[in-house]
């Protein structure tokens, strides 16, 4: 009986030994497969340069929703099926102009701008008027409508390079982006041109979302490129008068049918309980789509193959989901929560990789105190792979609907200098991904599934 | 006298807490000054596109030392001043030819290859014959006089993709680079062929350093792009008497006069105690030297800069060091260290960058047990930085000459994921290098700097 009980002590105390060594172990397989025998890098290349550019509605995005099923279905998952979800259909139109127009020191000079996303066009005439430039809202309000009347307002806050979170830097600047037009508006101006949303000094605009209140007039808003927006700057402070010229043929159609796409591992104990990854399959008009958000999908799916390539049988049903429409309006990710509840799904967490497919930093965690507890409490197995970063708040756009209803949102956090270098631009192209980064993401995702997988999360 | 003595002690109490704050706000400054208004990525830009590949013995080199020199003197640093020191001289001459002849699958096939540095050329008449592949000097060895007369040697053994230190997996493979023609000549090879120091597939060459051991046969070793490595193995397992052609054109001139180029600013209280900071200025002749290592030469001038830009007035003397010959020879290094011992100078800390610049993610240390501690005791203050990597053992290649003097060796430590993608090629250029990242660099190093500059290190 001594003897029994001495076994069952010694037993007792090894197990969480035994389980550390296992996790470490199934971590560590997780990395090897994903950087000897990865496939997210071949799967981006496809859908970056293959298939392209795919905001919602267009050709691109139906070319995706397919390319994504059938990638899923190849690799024999329990079941691939498609969510259907009406989508807002914006359309850039034709060729974008941006002109200063006789300024007295240069003249006539092209500048790089493009229509933002949910944006009326000028229409064939464009539009010319004067500029007055603002930092803030605040400045542009204490202008009045005297000073605005008539007016392009020029939003040039840059973002704040002294912040190390190029996120932090982005949130503190994107709200010209989002409402500039209609603070404009409301003081009677033309258009709205704003500063790209860009982390250095570049030639190329960066669109993304915009949206105008209810009660205002539309007018343009446009992106000019961040060295344009430096060039415009200083010529009205010699030239306060001069005239700037833009002329865009963007519109909104009617909503377009499209679908999330979902991929799914049955679980073996607690198949109730959802563990879902995922990122969204749309992109802007402009951009091959790569690091945003090409990278988060290709990871997701990675995280499933993995699994399967590893013999790894899941206890709890793992699903991956490219949502569709992140990028203007969200109806994707508002959709799936909508019927997550509808259909009483119990999804105990929910992982975005919308950051980009840079080297993996750690995980933001949103929900109860206990799940944050529990994400610190593997940070001993997940630190040696670089995921030491996990302990900030935070979720991601797509899942957050699924955040009212009780389920644990967890943000994949790569390293952020590059990713405002690209974002809705042209240059978010396959060749800015690196092929090592992008695994080592979709290794730090799996990984983390896997923990959830074993023991759950509250 | 009580009040006195309450004073006193709220005094004491406060002082690290002071000082803390007063390092913590001296880092923030350092970073803002870096990242709001740094000029470590134009003064890169210069240097790679402008000077370019700077081979010890080259044109490029000599300007290169001339520019360091120049801007150094135009910042107002308190000196600068040229170290003469005799580098080797190796040239890679006119056009090299690699060539599968005649194979059974293939026919003819253009195969990329490089001189390794230092490495004899074929000459005009190039050398063709079998080729043996071997992923060892083991399984060299057991081939024996026999399997390898008259051949040429294959040295296929891929950098570990698992490994998640890439320079780790570079470890592991680099003998091949560095003595395999030495192995292959002993038993009585023609050449060898090495596959190229890459992480990835790839379809250019990597050069880098070799040498041949005193009583071995110099026969040329060239570098073969990882793609075509994979290739030609593929290519042996069918056709294993399948010839190779290769044609190089090297030759190792006399030694030729060159320097190292230093900058310093006199110490206010200690200034015979000198911190030294440096990258190396020579690189590859088929690279820019963007990463390696411009980026370590311009982070090292930006730090005395940035002090400067700041009003910081260091208690020691501090020096930025371009060391001349890292990459085939040392020499600059070894000078260095010889001239500090002759001069009786007392170097405490030696700090390099040659990693590239990449984000920074902390620091290496080598030296005594004191001042590995004395850098981990700093971690809450380089921590929110990202610099929380801070226990791990090394140096430099250029400082480690000091380190037998018993001067501290510290080595920056960025993000490896992507060095070995650009190391040594003609892909190592301007362009590959982010502006924050470089700049996140220079604030991280002139951080340390200024910690060891205020505390001392043992």
């Amino acid at each position: 009986m001594k003897r029994l009980s001495l076994l069952l002590l010694f037993t007792i105390c090894l197990t969480p030994v035994f389980g550390q060594r296992n996790d470490e172990s199934a971590i560590r397989q997780i990395f090897d497969k994903a950087l000897a025998e990865g496939l997210s890098y071949p799967m981006l290349d496809y859908l970056s340069t293959k298939i392209g550019s795919r905001l919602s509605g267009s050709p691109g995005a139906a070319a995706a929703v397919e390319w994504s099923r059938h990638v899923m279905e190849s690799y024999g998952f329990d079941s691939v099926w498609l969510q259907p979800v009406m989508v807002p259909h914006w359309v850039r139109g034709q060729q974008e102009i941006g002109r200063i127009v006789n300024s007295r020191k240069m003249g006539t000079v092209s500048v790089n701008i493009c229509a933002l996303g949910g944006s009326v066009g000028t229409g064939p005439e464009g539009v010319v008027a004067g500029v007055v430039e603002v930092k803030s809202f605040e400045e542009l309000k204490a202008l009045g409508t005297k000073g605005v009347q008539g007016k392009i307002v020029f939003f040039n806050r840059a973002m704040d390079p002294t912040q190390l979170n190029t996120f932090a830097a982005y949130g503190g600047a994107v709200n010209q982006r989002g409402s500039g037009a209609t603070e404009a508006a409301r003081l009677g101006a033309v258009a709205a041109l704003v500063r790209s949303m860009g982390s250095n000094l570049e030639d190329y605009p960066h669109t993304g979302g915009m949206s105008y209140a209810p009660d205002v007039k539309k007018i343009p808003a446009v992106a000019i490129s961040t060295r344009h927006a430096e060039m415009l700057s200083k010529l009205l402070k010699e030239d306060k008068d001069l005239q700037f010229y833009i002329e865009t043929h963007s519109e909104m159609l009617e909503d377009a049918p499209s679908f999330n796409v979902i991929g799914e591992i049955k679980g073996s104990e607690y198949k109730d309980e959802i563990i879902v990854v995922g990122g969204h399959l749309d992109s802007w008009d402009l951009a091959q789509g790569a690091h945003d958000d090409g990278a988060g999908c290709v990871q997701s799916i990675e995280v499933l193959r993995i699994f399967k390539s590893m013999g790894y049988k899941p206890k709890r049903t793992i699903r991956a989901v490219m949502y569709m429409n992140e990028e203007n309006g969200l109806r994707g990710g508002l959709k799936y929560a909508e019927l997550a509840a509808a259909n009483k799904e119990k999804h105990i967490a929910a992982i975005e990789s919308d950051r980009g497919g840079f080297t993996p930093r750690g995980f933001t965690v949103s929900g109860t105190a206990t799940a944050k507890a529990t994400v610190l409490g593997w940070k001993n197995l997940l630190e040696p792979f670089g995921l030491g970063d996990l302990g900030q708040e935070g979720g991601g756009a797509d899942i957050g609907p699924l955040g009212k209803q009780g389920t644990i949102l967890i943000g994949f956090l790569p390293d952020s200098q590059r990713y405002f270098n690209y974002h809705h631009t042209r240059e978010d192209t396959f060749d800015k991904v690196d092929k090592r980064e992008l695994e080592m993401g979709s290794a730090s995702m799996a990984a983390l599934v896997y923990l959830i997988d074993r023991y759950g999360i509250k």
